[in-house]
């Protein structure tokens, strides 16, 4: 009987904690809607400090993950007194690619406030975009049942 | 008979030029992706001034309209000698909706960096969500044909 | 004869830890030099919340505080593996001005990063330049021997 | 009998036009301050466009020049309606420094909206800070009188 990832993998995922800064609310007093890239990202970068995978070691691996795709949905807004809790879970895929979903909640209450996934690749640091998972990855992927 | 209006009604397009600030790109020495969220409201804001239905008209109006859902795919990068062009296209639509369909090229070649869409509702200024089409945006829509 | 108060009074300070952004790097792979003044805003708004006069205090009393003057003095770079220390000082003065003095340190080995100062003014909320301590401002320093 | 180069030589000075951004607006419905950054950053550039001294020439002739001290006075707000021109203006020295005076103007009047320096100094592109002027920085200097 195959092991299905889906039964025998853990979930990854990281919860990051993020104060809004007076100066990303605009002048209808929230959030303005592009600093939520910020959030994500930081919720990427925490994700990969807890799992092993964050930018400097794909970079020390040679390579980089720039994101290809990103879609957001935003629920509602949040402003200055507000604290958020970013959510970034690891999706697992068999192509050479490094995809997220992300539930951000305000923490005040735990009411969401955006959904999000990005899609990264991997691309050599001579410029090069990966075909198969870079060997580095794969074995991340192994590593956590994937 | 009825003219669809996707005969009878221009295709209404703004292209906005914007030259790529030094503190705009990031350490790979490209522009850092959460840049270009910036990029399409410079081209929705000029789309505004060009068909009259800029944020502050919106607003003197009594509307405000959040961005609530984003897409962005990126198809290559751009850096700092680079000048971007954004074509922002209005989406017709019968719902109290307004989607702009974007994509951004680079000048010197004119090959294509990104597509992108937005999607943003009218909300009262005192916070009212609006299911119908403001009368404002009703009249504007019928002035183009929509 | 008079007790000077830089005998009796407590020194003021706070002391903030931030995490460089991937996105605060610039392609010299330095943290851009305009992003400093989001790290004096965190300083700024941590030490407010320990000694109870953050922007929110002052908005209920019904004031802003502007920035009208900032210098800031380069020492050395910090990149996107770093770890900054933002210390708050505030600099006592008659006037009605708030001025505080910044050190910014490299968490690694707290050499100097950057020194700065700031002097905010109050305007009441209908745009009024106070000439003189508001009486908020004017408890606050009373309270911390000033 | 030398002429003094006060009289002799020409005054640089670069007038750059900008749009204010709506996401450079805060909660005060003001040009949040740590955004003339970017304004003066984008004068300099410019000037650099127009005076043949710009980021690229200096890399190229294996230099970069960072920003080591900044000073910027607030005089009054702009908003999100309103265009600036932000006056950049070399300042002589003998030292191997760059140094700008600016002026920023509100278009609508030109009243001054901001006045600040900035000072940058040489390192090669090995790290190394340059105590006297760069062939190519001594040669622009020449050129233009000083």
């Amino acid at each position: 009987m195959a092991n299905s990832s889906s039964i025998s993998s853990p979930k990854l995922t990281n919860r990051t904690e993020v104060k809004i800064r007076f100066s990303e609310v605009d002048s209808l007093k929230i959030v303005w809607h592009g600093n939520y890239v910020k959030y994500l990202e930081d919720g990427r970068e925490n994700f990969g400090s807890q799992y092993n995978i964050e930018y400097l070691t794909m970079f020390s691996n040679g390579y980089t993950a720039p994101v290809i795709d990103m879609k957001l949905q935003f629920k509602q807004s949040v402003s200055v007194a507000d604290t958020i809790i970013v959510e970034t879970t690891y999706r697992p895929t068999r192509a050479a690619k490094l995809i997220f979903d992300y539930t951000i909640y305000n923490k005040a209450d735990m009411s969401v406030v955006l959904t999000a996934e990005t899609t990264q690749v991997f691309v050599s640091l001579d410029g090069e975009l990966q075909l198969y998972n870079p060997e580095f990855f794969q074995k991340w992927k192994e590593r956590w049942g994937y």
